[in-house]
């Protein structure tokens, strides 16, 4: 059920600074693996909070000095408190967990600190909730954990790795300005359109959202984020978000362009414009590109999946007892997603499955009475 | 599990012209109902199909007069042969199910076909295949039926109501424009959006791509669709589509502004510019709104549910195993969402439950030994 107990490779003590939703799932995280964890935060209650949880001891007068500092901070500090760190710990490696790379590097380096053993991080994970009580022991188990040693020693690199393999990560290696472009295209601008599309819906006429589906609602879902947050995270990537931001406005001129010349009042009858079509299917197809480049859930190319539809009534235990159907008939749900629409008491489950299962399910199901709606 | 049996109102007999995913799919859930179906298609090989598939029988010379002809041709088309059909039946109720009406209605109006028995509909279905063979007499179940009388008769507008609720469909009155104004901002500009955002993924280097989380892949999922299909749907809809276009650029306009005023080269520092992050939250403020603004599953306001997370391991049986184990516990689930990272062994379900029943749910999954991840 779980990761299991980690390998622990991690010499204590591990000193955490910032009891935030990161830092203190990872002190949890490392105090379950019966790591040495210090706390430090700024907030007294902050710290009370996550030493209560059982996160670690505030570190206080004469506590042995640790070998590893973590700085889980809001990331337009991060520098100036790893630099802080890495003169009051001239022993230890310094990592950060910030969002955004370069900056906080280069905010390290123009404070004279010591970038031989400063490695910044990147654990890619999260949630909407923030803070030391949504703080979770599990949150960085399976996720990718980008570290950037810069000019750090291979030495201290390899703690940071350790660190992430400790509390369930996968350790991924890049530069900053790589990290910070990736990031760019598959997180920041992801969220800055996805708040575009849905500041358009703040004045539509309510019969109009009622014609809402999963499309929608799937473009829309992490508009709900937090913009505090984001807005320190692009202002500490300004740069290749930015580029990329303009490279989206060009295509979006260009689209503009194309069905603009479809307008002109008065013509409503046969008239096609090569243009618009074109400029519609040029980019849908660059679009169709992209989304195939996209790695299937186990990385490296898409797996395709096969899909089984079935109709599943909105009443207590329906979809629980569909997965136990599936269970019985022996086949594994890669993936799964439900639609709906407004007003309705049914809804349709997708169940991915390898391709060879899905015939095999289909008829399982149906034979259970399942209504199965070709795929 | 069904719709049932539907308690048909439509009278036969029934023309289809236009044997797609749509006409197909119309033709069977209505043959299913015990309704004469005759078929029409510029495509033999297209009729051959949808009448090899149970849907009907093509229309011959001396077949009897349809009482209701459905016009499923592309949307490009749809406005020239609901005029012919018009003209070839003039005691028949002629619909059209074009995802745009306002266009298809101007040139009925300009082929002088007799507005008062012609009826718009759209509805809300489809799927990424195309073409008789994806057809699936359950495809309108559950879905809105959007149904535009124009200028047609109140017994018109109703036959083609009863039509919508003989398939399962839920029929929902909208004037032309007000269609075709919903329709953009719900579906045809997410659409582009996702296009834009996917077609910044053709040349991102593979490492960053392996960074790609959940809100990606939401993100880009229709960047999988058919660009000819959507560029005759954006053509038919420009004007609705251009407007919210130019809203949009207005916006991305302001967040770029914001945003490139951190870009001054050798200012890596503590420099903060509160335009850009004013900029950033300003727009991530009106994503949220609106956002909040989209109906929950059964229509009205968002009802907020709470959130159970586990970590299911990705081996046969595992998911079904926690179905099962949540259906035992008695308690409805309302949504889920399956979250991977790529290389990684394990998955995080989010379950929504009632939130009273949150906590009964966590404790009873906790006791079968799964690992629950607090939310």
């Amino acid at each position: 059920m779980s990761a299991g107990a980690p390998a622990v490779s991690t010499q204590g003590p591990v000193l955490i600074v910032g009891t935030g939703l990161l830092g203190t799932s990872l002190a949890l995280a490392l105090r379950g693996a019966g790591v040495e964890v210090q706390l430090a935060d700024t907030s007294p209650t902050s710290l009370a909070l996550a030493r209560d949880m059982g996160a670690g001891q505030p570190r206080g007068q004469g506590a042995p000095e640790p070998t590893l500092v973590v700085v889980a901070t809001p990331p337009d500090v991060a520098g100036t408190v790893v630099a802080q760190a890495l003169a009051d710990h001239p022993g230890a490696v310094v990592t950060d967990v910030a969002s955004v790379k370069a900056r906080v590097a280069a905010q390290v380096a123009e404070a004279g600190g010591d970038l031989s053993r400063y490695v910044g991080s990147h654990p890619m994970a999260g949630r909407e909730r923030s803070g030391a009580s949504a703080a979770d022991a599990d949150l960085f188990v399976g996720r990718p954990w980008v570290v950037v040693a810069g000019q750090a020693k291979a030495g201290c690199e390899l703690v940071v790795r350790n660190l992430a393999v400790d509390v369930g990560a996968t350790p991924v290696r890049m530069g900053a300005q790589e990290h910070d472009a990736a990031v760019a295209a598959v997180s920041h601008v992801p969220q800055l359109l996805s708040s575009l599309l849905a500041a358009r819906l703040e004045d539509l006429p309510e019969a109009a959202l009622g014609l809402a589906g999963q499309g929608l609602r799937d473009m829309t879902r992490i508009a709900a984020s937090d913009p505090r947050l984001w807005a320190a995270i692009v202002v500490g990537n300004a740069g290749p978000v930015a580029k990329l931001l303009r490279a989206v406005r060009a295509d979006l001129d260009q689209l503009l362009d194309g069905v603009s010349s479809l307008e002109a009042p008065g013509q409503p009858g046969d008239l096609v414009s090569p243009g618009a079509a074109w400029a519609v299917s040029e980019l849908m197809g660059r679009g169709n590109a992209g989304h195939d480049r996209i790695p299937g859930k186990h990385g490296g190319a898409p797996r395709r999946y096969a899909q089984v539809q079935v109709l599943v009534p909105d009443s207590p235990g329906e979809l629980g007892r569909l997965f136990s159907d599936a269970g019985d008939a022996g086949v594994n749900i890669e993936d799964l997603a439900l639609e709906h629409s407004a007003g309705q008491s049914v809804g349709l489950a997708q169940l991915c499955v390898e391709p060879s299962s899905a015939r095999v399910l289909e008829e399982f199901l149906a034979q259970r009475g399942w209504r199965v709606v070709p795929a």
